[in-house]
């Protein structure tokens, strides 16, 4: 029997979340379905209810509840799970003062629409002062967090809570030192797949139809969930019963729509996963960002792009598309799989993607640490381009303005991307071994094992356990690049035969 | 200059207007998009965000700000209307007790699902008790809110503000006096229409793009709107910028999403025509639900069921729907216009629609002051259908218990509906006299002259007349049936030829 203190508590608790849930509705229309002239009111309205769910949750009556919930010291996992999640949440908002935060809101408005002219027209300079500014306010957030190590603690722990700056180094160090040369074997291989293929025409409704199936075979609840059109995909889940997929259609590129939605289904299956009782608390959320890339990048890599999912999609997919008739499952596996450095991170392959974090990770972090001056950003991106990826970027644009993130005052998010692709592996390789017929059933269209066994190990603990040590407890040992590096070269060698 | 005082209370009265807003948003997600299980949760955050309104609009702080400005006293007509409604909804808001309000909350929610069985099962004796327990809710509120005359003012206030049961009921009596016989006459007539045309097959997506295109030719503007599919047809505003249509599609039964189209449209072009400046306060908003309907019913009806409309659109609607080949203009514009007493109000005719309201306004006030109890309602229903109609229900399913309003604890509203039938006529007649050529217009598909006049004498008004002073404004004349009587008989009587 909860106590009624816990209880007052959880009242308060699933109230903040459902303030947070009516903001992911409004932020999901308006990507997907709000008249362009309704951005100005929409504004307003997402301002209301985050200003409500931020003023409920720094509420000197919350503090109280949860005080009076910490005296009582209950041992079952739930509570003590709820109430450190949510001491870390109030802790982290009542430690910023509401001018802070909105001279932030103030600053990274101006910043976007600065940003979004300063790539357009190439003009990093113009930008330079706006991210100077953001920068400066973020330091000033993570001093008043507060941390051990370093700055760059503070910001990622609100993204991968417990991470650390330091050790996500390490993983990445030892990945660069082996993806660099991987990347290079690749591009000097004998064989090289035929990506032409890929661009052949696909109608995008038989896209959407393709595409709603697979996720429906994953096991991505249609009664609980939806796909949508929106210029950036995303995955909005405001509770496990109802789950947002978007995505876009080229009908001169299907695998982005494909590979798209399977990704999305990914984090989608994941919020369909957690537990429906301990909805709007965080016995009831997802772990972290880089748990939760793990998802889609798992079912959009190690899963889509396989050789047993297309022994069982391909000759649907060519029924369905009369353009890739004759092209064998061979041709087909090697064409998205192709490997080549490119400048855009978002249009990245699964092999050099992770180079693209390695280097704004780094940047980031010297820019927090005033090791590296704003001006120099342009430089110091194009020099370590070259040296991570073997391609100088010929335009800023294309270079150190192609993401919208820091124009946002989004720092320490972007390593979340690569702990995904190494978690992704992780798992992916204790699901093997879980269930030795896996491949087997992927190879005959059963995706719902790994989804029952990604659900019980994973989803269903909800912020039970943090990252690392759901890591151990799921894989038998800590963060690894060495999963992720076994599962590139046992793929990509026999693919491109070096 | 505004006061700081008018500022300061103005900032709460758009507060307030933007959760309302907000709560219209999920409300319409919920009715077009929201995946089956999202349901329960999507309560909560109506519940959430509704009860933020309303403590926003109790506040204390609200009621002083209210105050200050009263005392003021400026004249400027922008601030009296602002004020002035401001303290009606104020003080009807107060004048309701929380316990009182949650009280209604969960007795309609039971007799809400109560009365989904009842009409299945057909029996109402089941809903009986349910029915018996709002009137005594709403009776409270009457009492609480008080009146003058009888009950049912105090409850229709909500919905037609000023409005009294007397003067609505003297209108009505008219009506019943000169429809009654109309009615007879049309059934009795020598010529009679073919509806069997109107069931010829129409593709849905046809009907899409042709009600769409006739919607943007009134001149809904789609970049501040949009048009969608849900099981009940609805409007839904949360500001001129982003108003938000539905309608259905039967594929064997095109006008009801054509004329429903325009029917949504017309209420939509009030919401867009409102002035943006005024948004979120009285100045920016709608006079009446009366008033609303008189807008959506003019589009559907004098507009949509006319002559001079299809003269234009009837070879465009060939054009797209093959199955209307052959068909002569005439014989179309005679189907559409058939006119046939039957059970259910939201299928009724133009013509025979007012008398299925004037029941249910007889029966609701005679419910409300106790001079007829629920256990009577079946049978005075039919007694009364029988009167007006010619008919009797051959159940009750098709009888009193077909609307879902008395279910909700909606009392006072049905009259709206006849009301802007009534409105509806008398503005149609004063743009016909402000607007010689108005029929050429409109027979050459030119439908903007129409909206630019409404806007001008209604829309841009928003609550700065209450809906009597409107129509006298901008007819010259009080509410009265005449102008609707007279429309009927200059249709009716050529196109049946008695």
């Amino acid at each position: 029997m909860p106590s009624s203190a816990y209880e007052a508590f959880i009242t308060r608790v699933k109230e903040i979340s459902t303030a947070r849930a009516i903001e992911a509705v409004l932020e999901w229309d308006q990507e997907t379905y709000m008249p362009p002239r309704g951005a100005e009111q929409r504004a307003a309205q997402l301002a209301l209810i985050a200003g409500l769910a931020h003023q409920r949750l720094i509420d000197e009556a919350f503090g109280a509840a949860l005080a009076a919930v910490e005296q009582e010291a209950d041992p079952d996992p739930v509570v003590v799970t709820n109430v450190r999640e949510m001491r870390r949440l109030f802790d982290r908002a009542v430690k910023l003062p509401t001018d802070l935060v909105q001279e932030i809101a103030r600053t990274v408005a101006l910043a976007k629409t600065a940003w979004v002219r300063a790539r357009k027209e190439n003009r990093f300079a113009d930008f330079a002062p706006h991210l100077e500014r953001v920068l400066e306010l973020k330091r000033t957030v993570a001093d008043k967090i507060g941390y051990t190590t370093e700055p760059y603690d503070a910001l990622m722990d609100e993204f991968e809570p417990g991470a650390r700056a330091a050790d996500v180094q390490k993983a990445f160090d030892e990945l660069k030192r082996q993806l660099v040369p991987l990347v290079r074997a690749i591009k000097d291989a004998p064989r090289q797949p035929n990506p032409e293929l890929l661009t052949r025409p696909a109608p995008a409704a038989a896209q959407a139809a393709f595409g709603r199936r697979v996720a429906a075979d994953m096991g991505f609840d249609f009664e609980a969930g939806r796909l949508d059109v929106s210029a950036h995909p995303f995955c909005s889940g405001t509770s496990p019963l109802d789950v947002r997929l978007t995505t876009r259609y080229d009908e001169n590129y299907l695998p982005a729509s494909l590979f798209g939605i399977m990704h999305e289904a990914g984090h989608g299956l994941y919020e369909q996963g957690l537990d429906p009782a301990h909805a709007g608390t965080p016995m009831g959320n997802s772990v972290s960002l880089g748990i939760h890339e793990s998802q889609s990048r798992m079912w959009e890599n190690l899963v889509g792009r396989s050789r047993p999912f297309w022994a069982h999609y391909f000759p649907k997919l060519q029924a369905e598309f009369p353009s890739f008739a004759g092209v064998s499952l061979e041709d087909w596996t090697f064409a998205i799989n192709t490997v080549r450095p490119s400048y855009i991170r978002v249009e990245a392959d699964e092999v050099t993607y992770n180079l693209h974090i390695l280097l704004r990770f780094d940047l980031e972090r010297q820019l927090l640490d005033g090791r590296l001056k704003v001006r120099d950003v342009p430089a110091a991106w194009n020099e370590s381009f070259k040296a991570l990826l073997g391609l100088t970027p010929r335009t800023d644009a294309e270079g150190c303005l192609q993401d919208i993130h820091w124009s946002m005052g989004i720092l320490g998010y972007f390593p979340t991307y690569a702990l995904g692709n190494l978690y992704a592996a992780q798992f992916f390789r204790a699901a093997q071994r879980a269930l030795p017929d896996l491949d087997l059933h992927i190879a005959r269209g059963e995706l719902r094992p790994l989804r029952e066994w990604l659900r019980e190990n994973i989803h269903r603990h909800g912020q039970r356990y943090r990252a690392h040590e759901l890591v151990q407890l799921v894989t038998g040992e800590p963060l690894t690049h060495a999963a992720f590096f076994e599962y590139l070269t046992k793929k990509y060698k026999p693919l491109y035969g070096f």
